[in-house]
């Protein structure tokens, strides 16, 4: 960390900060400018916290040098982690394709979601059992019956199965039929439930807050891999900015940063990113050329009887057209660089 | 709801999407303007969800009508909700004050704290036993030792006690030691934790999230008072925007504005809301002018030694000189109107 | 306009805000709803403004139903929009590729950039000669000496100048040089600028303010339609958020919801996007098969020599690198729909 | 500025930096951390771009450490600015109100207003004679007309005026009759009309951008300064952010803020702050006991009959009650330091 002294910042105010340095078991730097004096700490070994420094006489600012976040980090894991659900694998290089309805509402609407899913080529399907919903009044999800639902949508198609976990209590039988876990964008600081994931030893799908910055992000992933799941793909899905026409912003440069900073996988999800189905296919078309590992789309057969998101869900025609051009777009890809 | 057909929406597409309001049980009314064809729907209870009818072809957008909000909103009950706490009571036009450090950090810390809090008169102390935070490696809380202080203090000092849950599996024990039970800015949509506090017979202060709009917030009080739990006060603790040179930015309008669309009491929480202290007694004061039922500060013996939140602490002098200023604005606000 | 009036209005509210609608000459239509009355608003040619509503007694909010953009409206001219530059056209379902230095520094730098622009096949060059810059002591731009520097290189390649228009005052001596006149992100809304600009008839590049809503961009460029000038091109630049690590949240998605709402041609900025050089190749190329008529990147013979922009800048070898797979790009997304 | 390098920078890439810092005119200094080597520079007089420094490899980040504003700044000049309007001063310490119409509209309703105005004690009238407006369509002030009623105005009552300059072309004739020149949100950063007002000679009331950082706003002053122009009043009139339900995010932190940052007097406006009347007294009085040196309020004999802004202007009767609790709380605010 770097503390910044105020320009008319005394030799006793000065010296008072390098004291509190050395007592709280670093060692302080004075770097004289042409406008102030800085003072650099070392012997740290983490990020230090500016919660130390904010306070004294003459401190102008503090400025963090460190990343809070080691595990996630590139410069401490060079190769990309690549997870493997089975013999699917996330962040080889392909482009793998996440499909299937917001919720699940009964065994017609899944089982026919899945056929089209699996005949498209691709090899995991999403679906939630239960569901977190801003309203108390609005559809629930069909939790125990929703997951049985999914273990035979999974024995019938082979495909792998992608489900929310909502809270703690009910981890268990998530991750029982699971063989991704999703942690929603409302839970990413729900660290209780971080640690109960981070103990598992199964792949998570950690989506991003509507309101978290990358950093945080990482922070929240970072709470993952130190408790030992290394599995960890990481998930765009639109932030919260002052636009209204779309849902959320649909933070596509994520994608590129995501995976410059950190060594995990990276997900997109346009369905949420932008809340509008006919802007789905351009979007997830646009994930895919920027790099990303996956694109996660909602799909149903009658997404204007949806349960929940309809607006945002492909038909099932739309699906297999999207899905064709991302084929082409991924071997495009494979090829271009 | 009201939806609002395409310019160029054939008879057909306008037919289409009466029958489907009609097949969901709710009534549709044409109302022909000068340059489209909107449709009311009458009949329903609650809102309806917008996801019915934003795929059909000829519908150009959905404009909810009704709140989704019964339970706390002024519509339905007029009068202003007072929340007791023993012989306190919030939201009966008096001004409180919450105040305490951020975290019970040592037995020392929190009776000298409580000692200056009481002799202020402030009737009510806040401190974290267990503490939710962004980086694994940070400071968690006291944890259960953090609650035996809170308990001791009390019992010295007479004080309320407001602390935080993190988590539903350590709500019985919170709630054993709470007087008001905080759920986070970052819980505000733990939807399962909303339950469970909404199941409790003890008073709830909710923290508004720092994404979440006001209707968001009201929304997630509704999932406390859907339960039977009608002791709820609402927290306005600064939401995130562009600015960085505060932490967040602080929202004072959302005081009159919960006041106006609901009957719960508000607190506002201006050392969360800047994150610098030099800057909080000028928001306190603000805020308690603005309207607020309650002004919830943090207060530190030594700021630059805390374990959390140091920058945004108080001294116990600064804390003496607002709490003064804090019973004069009290009293012209209790004679202005 | 729809008029939303309390839950408990009274009988002799409604019925004033029904004279006022009277009064300013259109015809009210009462919606009687389960929760509250409506009262809709026929007889208006455009949009009737909010404001005469807000302040009756009574009234809990007013929601516009139809747009205040006309001329740009997709409704209104359903064909798209091409503009031509020359023998260039832009919104033909081609995919051009504008390219530059941010500001034109000397007749080497702007000569070598044009050489391996051309080279690539692209036929707009992209240069700024007055540039509006945050701090009084940056970098101003070139100005006149630029102008004349843009004349000899497009003399010299054969490609279109699009340069920056900074203000009224210059707006004649740009618009003889200039093949397209780029309004900047912070005069989207310098309205006297905008009608100067409506006046010429000369192609217009209308960027996006960083905290522009699309309706607000939609308005913007309303003025210089409404005026006469209907060879306008929108482009997306990225707005702000909260998020930090990248210099703008580049809106990806505005480019398929540009291409819906109205009838022009949409440019995509990915080096102002991301403010990031090393990401903006990644962001380019989702662009592109997002929807956009033109990518405009900023390129540098010596980024980090340059006097404005240098992070964002991609060196003439990324550059080359890019266009090859733009070009390619724009080969399948012609084949693929 | 501080450069950080990479973990894994090599003593080339380090060299590299450092060569390139001398070549610009500064002196390199290295600083060995734990985890990677800091490279901070001096010899700099203002604050030193990062676009120098953001491109070479091994470079992780940089960071600004001088301020790039200075005339504006408390560091240069520590006591406050008062700006002086004739006998009236901003920032000496009173609480001054500024009142007035959106727009002038006729001559009843500028005379009726000021009457009330005048009559309350404030000093200084606002009125727009050239409107800014989103739509084309929409009212664009009385022009040259509103000017004329403007000074009459000021001739019947004594008042000051504040009016807005919308463009460098009008400049001169609303500088004739202004006693403030106000310099709206979106022209805080329309740079050459900022280098016009920093030409003149009288009091410029400059708004702070809908997106604009408190930096932002600090550097568009500076360019009034740096052109000689020293009576400068900033204004806190809401930012954007999610939240819909207000019509800006007032930003009431700003005002200590400013205060501290700069030494230049701070007008807050509730009125655009929220946008919604009945909200305004709230914001105004919390204002005032932040800190401002000033508030300014919309007023208006029919608020639902004003041709812009009537939804949140407040009537003469209610502004009549805020002027003497404003009055009120001037007092207290006086006595309590």
């Amino acid at each position: 960390m770097l503390i910044l002294m105020q320009k008319n910042a005394t030799k006793e105010q000065i010296d008072a900060v390098c004291r509190r340095i050395v007592e709280i078991g670093y060692q302080p730097h004075q770097i004289p400018g042409s406008m102030r004096v800085a003072i650099g700490i070392t012997g740290n070994e983490g990020a230090v916290s500016t919660e130390h420094f904010m306070q004294p006489e003459g401190v102008a600012d503090c400025v963090p040098v460190s990343n809070a976040y080691k595990l996630v980090s590139r410069e401490v894991k060079p190769e990309p982690t690549i997870v493997r659900v089975g013999d699917v694998s996330i962040g080889d290089g392909h482009l793998q394709i996440i499909a299937g309805p917001c919720s699940v509402e009964s065994k017609d609407q899944i089982f026919r979601t899945a056929e089209v899913v699996a005949k498209s080529g691709s090899k995991m399907l999403r679906g939630g059992a239960f569901k977190p919903r801003t309203s108390p009044y609005a559809f629930q999800g069909m939790k125990q019956d929703g997951l049985r639902l999914l273990e035979q949508v999974r024995e019938a198609f082979g495909l792998k199965i992608v489900t929310e976990v909502k809270d703690s209590e009910t981890l268990d039988e998530v991750a029982e039929v699971a063989d991704v876990i999703q942690i929603g964008a409302r839970n990413m600081q729900n660290f209780s439930l971080l640690e109960a994931c981070g103990r598992l030893r199964k792949p998570v799908l950690l989506k991003r807050g509507m309101m978290a910055t990358l950093k945080e992000l990482f922070m929240a992933a970072e709470y993952l891999l130190s408790l030992g799941n290394y599995d960890v793909i990481l998930c765009e899905r639109g932030i919260r900015s002052f636009e209204t026409m779309t849902r959320n912003t649909f933070d596509i440069s994520a994608i590129p940063l995501i995976k410059r900073h950190t060594h995990l996988p990276v997900v997109a999800d346009p369905s949420h990113g932008v809340g509008i189905s006919w802007a789905v296919p351009a979007m997830a078309k646009a994930s895919g050329v920027a790099g990303a590992d996956a694109v996660m789309v909602e799909v149903h057969p009658q997404p204007d009887h949806a349960l929940s998101d309809g607006q945002q869900s492909l038909t099932l025609a739309e699906y297999e057209k999207l899905a064709k051009q991302m084929n082409e777009l991924a071997a495009w890809r494979g090829k271009s660089n």
